[in-house]
């Protein structure tokens, strides 16, 4: 039997997909209207899941607390109402695209999870970004 | 090839979030807001998973009229417009968590399941509540 | 040409529909299962809907941070993760359903309005209440 | 009786909130986050509604081929994928908040209306914008 | 000020777009595919809105299990699962569009409202069909 | 670490639950209303979920013009607007419930997989229908 906690949180940011690798052409190509130079945007909704027991004393699979911090100082705080591309530095080089973006913010999460768990904590399994209702990426660390 | 048939029901209930283990001081600090002695509550999901084979003359993984019976027996009218500390027993001792409830249901469909599928049925797979569209609790047995 | 904004908000709380001025029997008739003693709950939405000028420097037809601040200090505060009954006084006496909530939180608003919106603001036309997306209750000043 | 329809449409973009009127520092106070330079985005939602007679032969108050197609025109097809505050013109001047946006597209609909519905059609009476689902800006011509 | 109470149900149904009025010609060009000889259906939504006093005793507008009544009776329990042409006499004739099937579903609910609400009770004011949740109809009696 | 993408799609359709293989008491025993001979409809959304290697160049995980292609192609042009047992030649033996439905489209998806990615392309590892927000089936190729 696995229990999972799922937390979801939005914020609202901008991206131009816009690869320095291809030529002009092929980013038409390949990206359509979102290679438009100026840039749009989405309200992002993101998924948090984790594994664990439950604890006794509390019912609790994880601090809640602490998952929301660590969602509010890795991933709301530096991207709400931002430029993914202008103001994320990974995103000068790599294309903000919803695979990318999930890669990113599930490594940024990873790299802070021993400092907000030093004591373990639960297992960071699965983060899910839907950049709209229609299109949705997920990272799974079984 | 796995085939699985997902559920959905609703039931509006209130809880109270206070461990008898703990002090005053560290209900608070752990429950926050959702420790107020008065209580609150949620419009409260859960999603129901099976996974089986599909019958090949009515084309079902599992009959729908016994599915719906047993959430209604199990989990819709006991908890339905139910204060779930005061009118669940199991929640006397434990606190009534999203996880705590998850696994409640769990236990109850569990036990109940022979009897309403006493020829086997299809495996109950996982259960999922949705206390708010932004805090998920999932039960799974793979 | 009239211009309308709409802010959403939620909070979580619990109720019980039970009136003094009727008897047990017909309270139960009445209210059926929400007159359960120990009440139940919902997740809370509501809608607050303002007209008026849009200003022409910023755009607004609203300090968008003083509407939060009147809908956090008048309502969400005040009712988030509380049972209505117990804890809000006016419901010591009045029955809280969907319309008495209603004109409760439409009666805070305005009676603070002058205090947030000293200079006039905007005028405050409708507040919205959904107890679930099925039951819904609204309050108008045309 | 008054017959009314409704067509929902939506379309991603980018905008920044920053008024030339303004001193940055009043810009920030007023704005917020929304003032950050590099801009952000939203999943926009719109509907389109129109009252009228509803056509006994076809039983429809509007063609909804002609809808349709004017949305597309003046808003889908303009908007989508793009920044607000760089491509198109109107938004050089003004702030791009949700009350300008519903009026710059209340206003596109109105002067391409009797192009597409020369023999009359239905009167378009709202137009409703919703930036996320927790703030949205209406514009109804009575 | 002015108190509405809306209340919002469900069924799936069929139907077919096709004018005995217009050619088959006019009639693939006036309703495109929605045109198909054999139909094809959707997971209708009707909200119902009525307006009026809030009795002072109950705290109610109107008394929910009556209004759920003269749902169930004229609407859902006719037209659930059903082939709105084949089993609905009036779209033997009438073209079964969202604003058809609006005002018919308001004809019932207002021909049936005497004898549910005999005393008189709350105005029935408005009926809304989400044919999608991108296409809706609005009947409304101000 | 595992990636996945999920694109999700809507169509109308209409249906009758009836198998030839049961007697008409046993057909109505089994599917209820939904066995009505002038058949029913739904909103069908469906969610394509494939898992794979992102590209470094374009930071996709798979072509999204081409999983819209295949989608349009197999699923959306031949069902939508369409009676799934008079114009989807294998309802005619089969009865098209939720779990028959998904089975059929998870095959056509990967009949066509090769063509439209003859490089061989991201797994297609599920596929999921929503006949409404409360049924879901889903096939799942692990």
């Amino acid at each position: 039997m696995t229990v999972r906690l799922t937390r979801r949180y939005g914020f609202a940011a901008s991206h131009r997909l816009h690869s320095r690798a291809l030529s002009d052409e092929e980013n038409r190509r390949t990206y359509g209207k979102c290679n438009n130079p100026h840039g749009h945007g989405h309200n992002y909704e993101i998924e948090i899941t984790v594994r664990g027991e439950v604890n006794r004393v509390t019912g609790r699979l994880v601090e809640l607390g602490r998952l929301d911090r660590i969602a509010e100082e890795q991933i709301l705080r530096p991207l709400r109402y931002r430029n993914l591309n202008e103001e994320v530095p990974v995103f000068r080089e790599l294309v903000p695209t919803t695979e990318n973006l999930a890669a990113e913010l599930d490594r940024r999460l990873r790299s802070a999870w021993p400092e907000v768990f030093p004591e373990g904590g639960p297992v960071l399994e699965k983060l899910r970004i839907l950049e709209t209702e229609r299109n949705i990426c997920e990272i799974n660390h079984a």
